[in-house]
């Protein structure tokens, strides 16, 4: 993988006979009865809980569109978008943020790739008793910060103490409201063979800075996590497409491709709205001292969470004036295109090699790597 | 303490000299560097810790209310309340409830006592590796029958697993949007001298549960937490208000006294009103089982949780009808008056105890009774 690629992507389908949908694995893989790790990874195991336990129980239209956050409606204004997401990152403290940054900055992004404006958060603390309560401030000074770069207000909370051993520090769960921007019409059902898929920059780094803090490992430059807040980068791209009258549905879904990495956000893409995604290997960004982290682990990037990046399905007129847009802002200057929907191979993500071969990108089973956030 | 009481409370104010506002206990006692468990209680460290490091971090006007929800506004439209909770109890399943049904009607509560129609939930899950998947589908259960039954729908949500000991089992962080219900204007500073005091049914139920429960404990009749959502119970009190032209303002403010018991909810009235609450032992209502075990225990049952009660001022003239109010409702049957706010003593509680004497009710300084919600 380059760390850096210009060119948009074009390039023949691949043969469709040899990646027919279906199960990748053959063998039945058995659902365990206990809780794995793995049921937290963003994975098959996620989903399996998703579709087994939580989605039948909760049934309801906001919570079936499966999105990142719930659509609520709103009678005579712009409907509300509402998301909630745990914090658990292991260590508290890491290069390029922490946990309170990062529970800002999840649910953030969670309302910025829903296309909405994030206004308000709250924030249920859940701390191990025994904590240190200069740790305690330390995380919420960020998360303040972080609060008020972001434009957001934190207007209620909660905390909670629980046993020495019963927790690991401070856990958080953060909720967040945000108004739907007008004019964006997103959802995974909207992808269309033909469409461009954008990244805003070099993948991996979260993932990466949190495994090599948490194993103690050093390269030679360090890694840090690329925790951002993407609203703003949103906003840019929506006003952008709407100067290029590139139509209200150019604009076909964001993701912020964290738990699972890029290869989650696509392969849910494929399922979703039953298409076929072709990504080019040599367009992906990968940063040299991650790729190299990456190599030595032996991790493939794809998998690895990111927290300050963007991947938007645009139609393909608007694939050039949505990158323009990308580029033009801080948080997308190494934006690129990295693939194409199309119609061969519904439901999977294939991945032409820079060596000219193809392969089939899927989704863990369980996880990689615990905890990042 | 008398488990039913029917007159209403009229009784000369006590000398104030003796109780006049500053600190009971007159040694400075030095907040902790570590997070202990009794910076969960509801109590003074609960307290201090959200006046020390919560409050000034994320000041706002909203959050600056601290009331039970944040208020929204809404252009055009009702307020929105918008609140969250942990949950972290233990152990998962009890009588009269369970963690599922605890992290609905906690958050239905809240929502109810800030005088909103509860609409929306989320919910965040912390999983424990090795829990049995078999508890978490029944928690789960447990959670879609209570939303049902309290016409909320859980719209969005998040899964996270965490390592063997660095959790216990299954923590909900639940968060909640409701409707301000038009007409009502609740906050703890509208208190005046006069008004009345209303308690909805028998106090501390549910911490007795959880501690018996965990401790092992039997006696001859069982105790069952008293887990409900009361936003019912506050739509018939503010109808019945309406109907007798008590006027807008006629009801103060609600609460459901949780962790801290009817002790830190009144303390907390009495402070930020400036006003001085008395109540009556004899009025205040015990169950015969809770009451031995708190005699048994040496538990104040004015310091042990609620889950399904309210607690309600009102004014002067409003409180006949409010309390017919509760008690036509099967949530509130046996309802009673229990005190008034009086000019005297102000920030602080005094009951007049059964016989004849009177003393203080202040809140804990650290935890009685820890995880009970």
């Amino acid at each position: 993988m380059k760390p850096e690629a210009e060119s948009p992507v074009r390039s023949p389908e691949p043969p469709a006979a040899s990646l027919a949908a279906g199960p990748i694995c053959p063998l039945p893989i058995r659902q365990p009865e206990t809780i794995v790790l793995g049921h937290g990874s963003g994975g098959k195991l996620s989903d399996e809980l998703l579709e087994t336990v939580f989605w039948p129980a909760f049934a309801n239209p906001m919570l079936d569109r499966r999105e990142d956050s719930a659509v609520l409606p709103a009678a005579g204004a712009a409907p509300w978008a509402f998301t909630t997401d745990a914090f658990v990152v292991t260590p508290l403290f890491f290069p390029g943020g922490d946990l309170g940054r990062l529970a800002v900055h999840g649910t953030v992004n969670d309302l910025a790739v829903s296309g909405a404006e994030p206004l308000y958060l709250s924030a249920a603390f859940i701390l191990e008793e025994g904590l240190e309560l200069a740790d305690l401030r330390r995380v919420v000074a960020s998360m303040r910060q972080a609060a008020a770069a972001a434009g957001v207000a934190l207007v209620t909370g909660d905390t909670k103490v629980v046993n020495r051993g019963a927790g690991d520090k401070i856990y958080i769960a953060t909720s967040g409201l945000g108004r739907l921007r007008p004019g964006l019409e997103l959802g995974a059902d909207r992808l269309r063979p033909g469409d461009q898929i954008l990244l805003s920059g070099a993948i991996a780094a979260h993932g990466m800075a949190i495994l090599t803090c948490r194993e103690g490992l050093q390269f030679e430059a360090e890694i840090a996590s690329d925790s951002a807040p993407l609203h703003g980068l949103v906003a840019a791209l929506a006003a952008s497409l709407a100067a290029a009258q590139a139509g209200p549905g150019a604009l076909r879904c964001l993701r912020d491709p964290t738990r699972g990495g890029v290869a989650a956000s696509l392969n849910e893409w494929a399922r979703r709205a039953r298409v076929g995604i072709v990504i080019e290997e040599a367009a992906l960004p990968v940063g040299e001292a991650v790729r190299g982290a990456c190599e030595i682990l032996g991790l493939d990037p794809l998998h690895v969470a990111n927290e300050g990046k963007l991947l938007a399905a645009v139609s393909p007129a608007a694939a050039a004036p949505a990158l323009a847009a990308l580029r033009a802002h801080p948080l997308g200057a190494a934006g690129v295109q990295i693939g194409r929907v199309v119609a061969a191979h519904p439901g999977r993500v294939v991945m032409r090699t820079a060596v000219g071969g193809q392969r089939i990108v899927d989704t863990l089973w369980g996880e990689q790597l615990p905890r990042i956030c």
